[in-house]
């Protein structure tokens, strides 16, 4: 793994020129302040701060095309910041640089109800889009667990919950436009459903978490809000069960728009911090989308099916208040899970493999956790053959987050045995490169530098991510 | 546009250690024959035959990294060649140089029921692995017209009627095996649903048309055969009329599998040639997939969307036999439309609209259709708002073919005015590139430029395909 770099001292200052020209032009929209540049240095992963040189905070595409081109001319890195919410690492600047915050590049640009689409900029947040979508009869579907930006969430390849049913931002992602190492602004893809004009630079960028070219607009594919929803929950004996009742649901082709798993442990947490009594087995949280008899009719076979493998306890519900109560225990994972060890803090897996491998996957992963002493709940999008582990580490105890990545590595080892991924929807950023090389083989991995050395000659596009460069 | 060349006199011919080698390691799959590289020297569009030099029947990707190396030593150019069948010159050997042929290569490698996907070769063609998928409960829905390659579908990004429900080979393509310039084989993407690992080399090489990597296995996704099917079509008053009730088809979220749209000529022309009394007006198809209860759901809520825009003489069908008369109609509407001027072949645009400019798009094409004094049928894959215009010309008559080429010019220019592509599933070949930069802009094709540049530096991979580039 490269060491993140964060030793100020030994850091190059930015040449005073460049400061000069980013402070003359953006005013107090640039700023070099300590507190500023702290906030920038940190995502919600465990890896150590590391402080961008100074931020900026641009309005357009044209302010964008500014600042590449005055990092350009003094060789001064550059790395895109939405939310912060990103996990491994992304938005730290480990060889430092300007932070370029999207927070003021946050207008939705337009809606087009007919086209279902909406053109944005990136640092408009998911929820934010879906406030602004209110009255349209449209969603946007794509749900991380934050609060993420667009921009943010199309760079690391985001999904979510929905993905089952609605795909991830590699296919709600239309179109992009995009400022290139060079300064040149491209528009890739376009509104039309579908194109076989040219390479596909949508789908290139999206995921290349701002090593490639920084997102400035994005046309996002909407959906129409389902007529009806409904919700259900199933406690089973074991996780294959579970799982079982899983694939066939896929294998049917129940149109499913959720199908969440959480282990026994995670049940168990849930009770404990949110005072539930639900039955501390593996469970499957499942949500239908569509006309009132559809919708009835998807829950029918999910229930017969779960039926089938044992399942027991099933709920369902059809009233928001109904549904809420039932998903709240999901939501609610994530602090369920560090409350099981206060003060500590969660190294995340995010392996994805494919669904006929999830129950063995999951198996042997518990049976790691188990013999590595960790508590850390799992939790899945089963529908995917996603899962996450969160392994609850003490922050200040340098051993333990070792041994949480030794445990982390095994996790991913076992899925990409499996014929899975290290990542499904977090990306790869500083934590993972090792395993770029074991998931896609070396021709691949140099395929992928050749794009970037192409594309980023100087390697100053959020250098140090997603592939290892011999450094300029 | 390139013109293609096919001076055989001016050609520089295969360097004699090269065909001694090939021939050496291949023997008889190896031929320089006239009459094999003739039916390798055109597809289906009415570009000018070009003959390769050369072709070669590989067997796997060890024998095609072999043929790519000796091209590469000897600096011969190389066309993938899947069934033959692509509509825009890109097999045709315009730069001369060894076709490698994939029907020797077309083995079903597995077909993981569970996962619902398959690995094949390339040389496989959709209907085969249909063929082979019978009894797994599980198709293919790709269904470009012709019974294509999956190789030479991936190569192009096809897709067909089913994609307003089951997306393109852009979404159905998991990962590929692929010839990379140098040699080196390249495995990407994988086989889990989703993954946010580095770049995505595999939507970069669907649709690279055989210029960036040979592909020479894929993994496509599969999906359950629906428990029910059922048809309906519908004829309108006028396009305007039917295009709004495909438009509020899709935002209401019913997940029809089909909508494809005729016009009037069409269905005249489908009346003299199937003896058919269909009303000679713009028509709709329409098909449902899903358990009978959504099934008849969907078609009835369709049905009452077309009533409200003055749809007549609706009629469905879920039998087997009623579905083929009714789809019957649309499946001859090629040969319908050549009947209508014997002799003639057809010159096809593939624009693709948002669906919101569907209407405005194909009306001002059928005006400048009549106004061009050319047969032009039209015909359209209109629930992604994709519409083919065949327009008949006399192959035999320059000044026509010209005249042909400038309406469809214009229908081009047409769509992209109104946000929408060149080519919605065809590729861009020989005969778009023009449109290329219309369509995207010149630094985007630039982006694309480099790609190519970086990975393929001797342009050795199908040159003269999709990005215009500067002689080596």
């Amino acid at each position: 793994m490269p060491l993140p770099d964060n030793d100020d001292a030994n850091r190059k200052p930015l040449p005073a020129a460049f400061v000069a020209a980013l402070a003359d032009r953006f005013g107090a929209r640039f700023t070099t302040s300590h507190g500023i540049r702290a906030h920038h240095g940190h995502d919600e992963s465990h890896f150590p701060d590391a402080l961008p040189d100074g931020v900026v905070f641009p309005h357009d595409t044209v302010e964008v095309v500014e600042i590449v081109k005055l990092c350009a001319a003094h060789d001064v890195p550059v790395i895109p910041y939405g939310a912060g919410s990103s996990l491994e690492g992304h938005i730290l600047a480990i060889r430092g640089g300007i932070s370029i915050d999207f927070s003021e590049m946050n207008k939705l640009l337009a809606v087009r109800v007919e086209d279902m689409d909406a053109m944005v900029q990136p640092g408009l947040t998911r929820k934010q889009l879906n406030a602004e979508l209110h009255g349209t009869g449209l969603f946007f579907p794509i749900d991380p667990g934050a609060d993420a930006s667009l921009g943010g969430m199309a760079a690391t390849r985001a999904s979510g919950t929905n993905a089952v049913r609605y795909g991830t931002m590699r296919e709600n992602v239309l179109g992009l436009t995009a400022v290139m190492a060079d300064g040149r602004v491209i528009r890739t893809g376009g509104r039309a459903r579908k194109s076989s004009a040219g390479y596909d630079l949508t789908r290139l960028l999206v995921g290349s978490e701002g090593t490639l070219g920084i997102i400035t607009e994005l046309t996002v594919r909407l959906h129409p809000l389902p007529e009806a929803v409904s919700s259900a929950v199933c406690a089973f004996a074991d996780i294959d069960s579970a799982v079982r009742t899983v694939i066939q649901t896929i294998q049917l082709g129940v149109p499913v728009a959720r199908i969440e798993l959480v282990d026994a442990l995670t049940v168990s947490a849930i009770n404990r911090y949110s005072k539930t009594t639900l039955r501390e087995a593996p469970m499957l949280f499942f949500e239908f989308h569509g006309s009132p008899a559809s919708v009835d009719e998807q829950a029918q076979t999910v229930q017969a099916l779960a039926h089938d493998h044992g399942g027991m306890d099933f709920e369902w519900a059809s009233r928001p208040e109904d549904r809420s109560r039932l998903w709240a225990a999901r939501h609610d994972v994530y602090f369920a899970s560090l409350n099981l060890r206060p003060g500590s803090r969660g190294i995340t897996s995010d392996v994805c493999v494919p669904i006929s491998r999830l129950a063995e996957c999951v198996a042997g992963t518990r049976d790691d956790i188990a013999a590595s002493g960790f508590i850390a709940p799992i939790v899945g999008h089963v529908g995917d053959g996603n899962f996450h582990t969160i392994i609850l580490v003490d922050p200040d105890n340098a051993d333990e987050i070792a041994r949480a990545e030794a445990l982390n590595h095994r996790i991913v080892e076992r899925a990409l045995a499996l014929g899975g991924t290290c990542t499904g929807e977090h990306g790869i950023g500083i934590g993972k490169q090792e395993f770029l090389v074991a998931e896609h083989g070396a021709a691949a991995v140099d395929t992928m530098r050749l794009i970037k050395q192409a594309l980023d000659p100087r390697n100053l596009f959020n250098p140090g991510k997603v592939i290892p460069m011999t450094e300029a």
